[in-house]
């Protein structure tokens, strides 16, 4: 599964302090590592996979946690850190959470990356 | 400090199972996940920024307690953690430890954050 795509080159410019550009001040350290913190997790990261290789780039809960092994109240508490740090978005369909990878929010943790 | 860097483009085919490429093995979010543990702290986040900003791209520890306001043994624990997630390199010139940023490894967190 190790598909490979080409790194986004979107207009970073505007949304990023990036962690090599120069002294980050402690607010931008804050906000930079929330997001990383976020991904910080084996399950968190296998799960905005799951969801990110989904049909329509969404995943319903329910297909979620099967793929992860783990009860639903887990994944949800997974999702519920995911959807906090903004790097998925959630809408309740009747009975079911369905969930979808904020691309932005990708694209800026890895603009924080950028390298001097 | 919002200064703005072009993304890297280096060769990341060889290196890296982007989150949103496929679902992702275990051991493969296992990996990702631990390098962005390291950087889900704004310490840490600070102290990289510091490095790669400094003259040379490295750093002294001497030179990194007094921007993040700890002391040395907590900077150095900090900076402990980024070496054995591999984001810096560490080496003894007499009494000091210095530091420095290892480019490919944000490269690689970058390349794991691609968009399908």
């Amino acid at each position: 599964m190790a598909t490979t795509l080409p790194l986004l080159t979107t207009d970073s410019a505007a949304c990023c302090s990036p962690v090599t550009g120069g002294v980050l001040e402690p607010h931008e350290a804050e906000r930079i590592a929330r997001t990383f913190k976020a991904l910080g997790d084996p399950t968190r990261v296998r799960l905005l996979s799951l969801i990110a290789a989904s049909d329509g780039g969404e995943a319903c809960i329910c297909d979620l946690t099967d793929p992860v092994g783990l009860s639903q109240p887990t994944v949800s508490h997974h999702m519920k850190l995911l959807a906090d740090a903004g790097l998925v978005t959630r809408e309740q369909r009747g009975k079911w959470a369905y969930y979808a990878v904020v691309e932005e929010a990708l694209t800026n943790a890895a603009a924080a990356l950028r390298i001097a």
